[in-house]
């Protein structure tokens, strides 16, 4: 199997296996591919907190399942050691906010990957930079 | 009404208003002081992802809430400008996860605010870091 | 004037006065254009640390300064406000480390700016965010 | 020997080694103790940047290096992984700023310290995070 039928592969197992992404949260997986990976979000009543925007902590777990994709995209599998998030814009009840992770090193077991969330008007929402280690096994058995 | 009463009442008022924290994530508010917050959530099934651990966004989001506790303490509308998060050990279904989040700097409109989270057996399961900035407006008419 | 000189005349003005970058470490600025800016820095023994590699700070110090250059290329003064860096591979007496900063964000008065250091075999060595707050004056008078 | 003593005999070793810290951004070693150090600066012309305040870059390096002290206090060579600060006062020529690491985990390869570093005033200038990873090797041979 080549990589990008692979980390297709990938990314559609895990999400399977994934509750709090796909149920919890709500998000939808748009793409897998080695190294990258983008995702979904509406903002929903569920999302909300205090100020009634949406939850800083939905717009980081949407960054950071973004970045699982993308760093387990490999098949090795790859746990977060360390994320950081700028929180640019809130976010309200009904946008859509898209993420976008790319990794920008990997080297050995650990990797960095950048994401962007933005939201339907193409506003940046928020800037995510997460650092993977790999640990045993695979994702799925090619 | 004195700073630890009001302290008080703004946790209150603020977990009354915040579904995200209270109902969607499922945390619950041990105390709100001046500058301080501390929460608790057990890991449950809806918290899982694909490894079967609770996804560390939940994590991040517990100690983001207590974060937002602590800066809102004042009475000042406040909100994560940024945050990092540095993931020590991962948290299994069951556990009862603790955090500590307190004022470190408090300077104009931005603060720094540090958060642990400890596990039942009081092991660290995250280190966390954010920076709020004022914005105008009250949590409650004092 | 257009903002393409504009910015070169403040990387101009800014480098001359800037004692600490050009010889206390001993940088060289490459180009400063709007929100980019490129530096070098040769590693010399003024530089060693206790484990006779680059000093780490001066690592940090290359990026930080590419980050002041293209986060005043507009020249509105600013400062930066935080920043982070991962270590990535150790920098040895000799090596030439190029760094490359650009602009991620430019919200209001706040700024993201994300710098890669690599060495003369195209390694990244490091990888650097910033985050700037404008603050009131220019560098230059336009 | 005891570790207090192994602390003080390897902060006294590398400090001797570490020309960066010693001589070229001219810092004092005040103490290093099993996961813990601190150290002081006096801001002088050499470390100016172009705003004529201290550059960044030496604030970080001051941090870093009491870090690194701080996670190499136990006798095994430690390096740092990542580390994030927060500036939030500049420093003046003439100022003296001091710095305090405190190990707030260690598990395994890896740790975290935070440093402060405030100037005479008692003032926070800054506010370090470092992870440390160790390495094969001793500092001093017990």
């Amino acid at each position: 199997m080549d990589e990008t039928a692979l980390a297709q592969q990938v990314g559609q197992v895990m999400f399977a296996n994934d509750r709090a992404t796909r149920e919890t949260v709500g998000m939808d997986l748009l793409s897998c591919e080695p190294g990258r990976a983008s995702m979904r979000m509406r903002v929903q009543d569920k999302h909300l907190n205090g100020h009634q925007t949406c939850h800083g902590g939905f717009i980081f777990t949407l960054a950071d399942s973004t970045f699982a994709f993308a760093c387990n995209s490999h098949n090795h599998n790859a746990v977060a050691a360390a994320c950081s998030i700028e929180f640019l814009k809130p976010a309200h009840l009904g946008d859509v906010l898209h993420s976008e992770g790319v990794e920008q090193v990997l080297s050995g077991r650990h990797g960095i990957y950048d994401v962007k969330v933005i939201n339907q008007r193409g506003e940046t929402v928020a800037l995510f930079r997460g650092k993977s280690a790999q640990i045993p096994g695979m994702v799925v058995n090619p």
